[in-house]
Parts: structure tokens; sequence; C-alpha cells
């Protein structure tokens, strides 16, 4: 029985709903009229931000549906389950699917606040921003402490203000920013940059990880989707089923890792780490065999002459997570079995809550004690400095 | 020994440089003025072609070079070997390598014709494609039947004239097609669309596999380069070392294959056979997996509801090769050991003549004979219908 009851299952991917009183309670009076609201419209639940309404705000909540009932993201709370908007619900979700913690990205704003870093007015963008995050410690995760790990969003339209919010995050508790899958979707300049170092210095002093959620850039995979994700360019309806996407967002995590490897950021921050979020790991080794590769061919004459080969970095700065991986799992010691987190993915369509111990306990079937151990709980707990209170 | 003296590589990925004749010979006399034609700018070749001067005629033509010495494309014909691009020469050097056959793709048309399909002339375009189908037929191939495999390039812009263009091309001999990794990047209707029904019928027809080569859609991967490719969007320089395009170019390809899995395609041309050229083969049952666990979810309420697993489709359609993928021919039953090939890609970078069947050996010492025979020779001489000749 690989999977035991002492061993404690910690995810590195699921997701919140904020509640309609997030941004309200907090925000200035000032900024209170244009800060995110609920609207009801028609009789569904929408959030108003800075005059633009969001028509969506379940994304994807089916936690607790059949397959058979997928595919209408919620229009109203009441479509939900509340675990997915109130934290002492969402701790007996937890218990029901033998979860013991969790790291929740969010949701309205984005998997790493891309709403407002689009958003004009930055000032209220910021306010916004830091209204979730202070939510996130103080509300969210101060309801059970052992059970609820606090992330942080990162102002990425300005890295000065970046820094400083790492470093009030991390003085508060929290144990991993997000930041998008690439910076490049946004306007941003890429990995590729010296712009971030000082956020990737402040991570590194903080030993906060970089949570990279795939998609969290707004960048959609798939040939079908090029045509209406580049700024500028003229929107046309893609003619793909959404499920090409899905199945593809990993490709976008594949990018991110290539992007870092060959980057000279890691030889810069040796002490980065990197959370690969969603993006499963049967793909790994062949990524790395093909990095490998093209860094014995190709240094020579490129701007990649580093030191180290890119599956030795890898291994040193990047986690990796699955939910139902079979191949991954059977060629983890090609990936690091000390770098394999779980994830549970709650309340999205990728989620098997509420069976998520025993999709593991299958998952892991053929695999030793202690292996699982790492993978279920201790890397996660390493990664995100998240011990277990005695 | 598990690669044997008897068995003969078939490589389904090799590139061949055409020589300044190629459409000069064979244009009628109207088009020889605007058609391609090498010319002599300040001491460099290059291809001329309807007004327009393309400085590079080598395209990494790099065979016989160390990788220290990569990294300039060859600027005139004497700097490269002549197997480039005369096919006596070729065959001497596959001598040389230990490869009995090979499938060769254009060079300055793009490796499924993007030249011509972004050409304003299409009367033009459409003679110079046909002169270059001719003159693989009648002159690189017929100068070694047994050795080199003829391919033709397709009018991608014309749905009619491309199923008469395989028609003719089958009558000639022609084994396959090179179509692009995506119609998208072209501006033309995706893979889920029924405007290729007619194409793919007719290759059903002839039992010509589409060859569908990473890159020859001109999509470059990349969060670096997504500013740099969308039509009508700002061109910005790419920040990242090409590294990164190199290493991430068989993200394409999974695009591709879940396109093609995802689309209705495959269920209405029971007999198409895609092969996904210089893609490796270690990413494979990841996508795989991944396709199915997406199939399994989502298609209660997408229009993917067909028969059949994506797997299962994947196993009856397509066709893998590889040059050096360790971790992809150790799980070579996870792909299927009946759908992998092996590839040369002479004189590319990727390559590794004329050591090409040491590498193979070593790369399938573990595999048993039967296997290997499959897999260098086999597998490739049924999917493109090329059998030894007694």
């Amino acid at each position: 029985m690989p999977l035991q009851d002492h061993h404690q299952i910690i995810s590195v991917d699921d997701h919140l709903i904020e509640h309609p009183r997030v941004f309200q309670d907090r925000l200035p009076q000032r900024f209170k009229e244009a800060g995110p609201k609920i609207r009801e419209v028609e009789g569904k639940h929408m959030w108003e931000y800075d005059g633009t309404v969001y028509p969506t705000i379940g994304l994807n909540a089916v936690a607790g549906k059949p397959p058979s009932e997928f595919g209408m993201d919620p229009v109203r709370y009441e479509d939900m389950i509340p675990g997915c908007y109130d934290p002492v619900e969402r701790v007996k979700d937890m218990d029901l699917d033998g979860v013991q913690a969790a790291l929740c990205f969010p949701s309205f704003p984005g998997f790493a606040g891309g709403i407002f870093h689009r958003s004009q007015d930055k000032d209220l963008a910021f306010a916004s921003l830091q209204a979730w995050n202070d939510f996130n410690v103080d509300e969210w995760c101060a309801s059970a402490p052992d059970r609820l790990i606090p992330l942080a969003l990162l102002p990425t339209w300005d890295i000065d203000l970046s820094v400083r919010e790492a470093q009030r995050m991390a003085s508060k508790g929290a144990r991993s920013v997000t930041f998008p899958d690439s910076p490049v979707p946004l306007g941003l300049p890429s990995f590729h940059s010296e712009h971030w170092d000082p956020l990737w210095s402040v991570l590194e002093e903080t030993g906060m990880p970089a949570s990279l959620h795939f998609g969290s850039s707004g960048y959609v995979p798939g040939f079908s989707f090029i045509n209406s994700r580049v700024a500028g360019a003229e929107m046309t309806a893609p003619d793909a089923p959404f499920a090409v996407a899905i199945a593809a967002f990993a490709t976008n995590l594949m990018w991110t890792t290539m992007d870092l490897l060959f980057s000279g950021t890691l030889q810069r921050h040796p002490n980065l780490q990197i959370s690969l979020a969603e993006g499963g790991i049967g793909w790994i080794p062949y990524v790395l065999e093909r990095c490998d590769q093209t860094w014995e061919k190709h240094r020579w004459y490129q701007k990649i002459d580093f030191d180290t080969r890119p599956s030795e970095l890898f291994r040193k700065h990047f986690w990796g997570c699955f939910i139902e991986d079979t191949f991954g799992v059977a060629n983890r010691q090609k990936i690091g079995v000390d770098r394999i987190c779980i994830e549970i993915d709650y309340p999205h369509s990728d989620s098997v809550w509420p069976n998520s111990r025993k999709v593991a306990a299958a998952a892991l079937a053929e695999v030793p004690d202690d292996e699982v151990e790492m993978i279920v709980e201790t890397n996660a707990r390493r990664m995100l400095n998240f011990p277990r209170r005695s």
C-alpha cells in the first residue's frame, strides 16, 4: 500500500473563486466604486471592474459534477458548491478528498493577475491586487493555516512595485508568487531579459518559488488560436474545439521551461525555484533530452554557452506536478523523484475531486513508499517552505 | 547486435538543396525570367524569384562540419559538400553513412512550398512548383530509384489544383506529399475544416502519406517568437536565442497531432496516413495520454464526440520518426513499434552524418532484432509503399 494514511497530500495547484466582498471589504474608499464588485445582470452574477463587466464568475467551477454535465460555467454563486469560495467549506471538501493542504490560484484576476495587468488605471489595479493578496493571507488561509497555503499576486507591469509586493507578502507569510507562464503575451520583456532580475533576487532571498500556471499569460496554445491571441492582430474565430487547447496547454510550460533553461536566468539566480503548475510531467524527459541535444550542438555559436547542461539546471530549479499521468509516474526517475509534486486542481475540470486520494493511490500503486511520500507530501512542503506543524 | 548488416536504413526525413538549373531547365519560356534562378551578389549565391532575392541558398547545409563550426549558412555552392545538391554525390554520402534510401524535402521553396504559397503570381508559383516536382522525380530520384524516394509539393492555395497535382505526381511515382504542419499560419483553413477533404481522399486513394515536417508552415514555436510570426502583427525582434525554437519545434507537431485527433478528419478518412517529420517520438506517450483524458472529460459538450479514443486513432494514422531519442526508443511500446521510423536529416544540424548508422546502432542496442528491422526499414517501406526490389 504505497499511499499510506500518514502521508498527507499537499496540492501545489488549486483554485479559489473570490466571494463578492473580497475587494470591496478591503479597497480604500476612493477605489470602491471602480473596484471589483459583483453585479446581478439578468439573473446572473458577474464581476464588474473599472467599467467592464466580466460575464463568468465560475471559470470551470465544475467540482462535484460528472463530466457529462461539464461545459457551463456557473452564472450564480448558488450554482457552485460552497467550497469554491468559502474557506471553511473548502477545508471540508479537502477532508472528503483526503487532501491536507492546498496552494490556491486566483480566478477573477486571472491565474497571474492578467486582469489587473491589462487595466488602464494602475493605481486601482494595484489596490485591487493588494486587496486580493491581503484576502488570501488574512482571510482565506488564516481560517486554516495548516491547510491553505498563501500565494501572492504581483503587479507585473512595474518591476520595482513587484519586488516590494513580493517582500511585503513574504513577510505576511506568503509561500509562493504566481507569475505568468511567459511575460511576452502580456507585452512584457521575456524570460531572456534581465528586466526580471530584481524579482528573481527577492524570490531567492525570501525562499518563495515562482508558481507558473499554464495559460496564466493568457496564451492559448494550438494553431487554431494563433490569430486570436496576439495583441493588435485581427481577431478571427478559432475553428478548433477548445478541447485542443485543453490537451495542448502543457506546451506552454514546455516553452516556459526552454525559455528559462536557455536564458541565463538560472545561472544568475542559483536559488531561484520554479513550479510548473498543471503541466503534467510525462513530457519532461523528452524535453530535457531535446534541450541537451540542442545545447550540445548549438551553444558554439549562440548565446547559450553557459556551463551547465539544461537537464542539470532543470533538476536544480524546476518542480513539476500531476493529477493523472501514468506515463510520467512510470518515468519519474528520468524527471527526478525529488522534483515531482501532486496537484488537485479543485474545482476545475482536470480535478478528480472528491476522489483525489483514491486516484493518487492508484497512480502511485507501483511506486515505493519513500518515493510516494516525497511525491505527495515532502517535496511540496520543501518547495513551499511549509513544514508539518508538530 | 540488434542493427544488422542486412537491415537497410530508410530515412523518412532528409533534405536536398536545389541546384541552380532546377527551375530554369523546366519552366515554360514565359516564366523563365521571373522564375527561381541563382544570382551572384557580392560574391554570394542567392535565389531570385519574382523580383525578390532570398539571401540563403544553404539553409543549414552543415553536413560534414563539426558543431563548433555551425552557424553560418553556406553562401556559395562551393561552401557545401556536393551531396547537398547532386544526387549522384548524395548516394555516395548515403553509402558512407550506411543509409539505403531517403525521402528528401525541398529547401528554397520551403519544406512544404511556403514560398510559392505566399507568391503573388500564382501561375508562376504553380509552374515553379511543378518544375520542382518534375525535377524531384525525373532527375533527383531517377538517378537512383532504389535510393531516393519521390516526394511532391502541393499548390496549397488551391484545393482543386492540389488534388490534381497529387494525382499527377502519384502517377509519376511520388510516394508522399509534403504538407504544412498546420495550414493556419499560411492563412488557410485549419485541419478542423472540411476544406481539405478532397485532398485527404486522393491521398487515401493513391496510398500516399502526408509528410508534415515541423516548421513547414513557417510557424516558429516559443513565446519570444509570437510577435514576429502572425501576419499583420507588428514585427518585434525576438529576444530569445534561436536555440529555444530548435529545442521547441516538436511542439508544432504536438499541436498538429492534437488538431488532427480532435478534428474528425481521421474518422472521415480511415486510410489517411500522417508522417510527423523531425518531431522525435519521446513526447508521444504523454500527448496520447493527455488527449485521451481530454476526450474522456470534454467530449460530452464539445464537438469531439467521435467513437474512437485519440490514442487508438494515433496508432492507426500516424508515424513518428527520430534521429536520437533515447527516451522515445525506451518507450517504443507505448508509441507503437510498427509506427516508428528513422530519419537522417542530411544535411541539417540535427543530422549526425556520416555516423548515422553507428548512432542508430547505439540508440537501438537494447532493442530486439525484429523491432530494429521495423524501425529502421520495414515501417518506412510500408508507409511509403517503397518495397525492396528483389
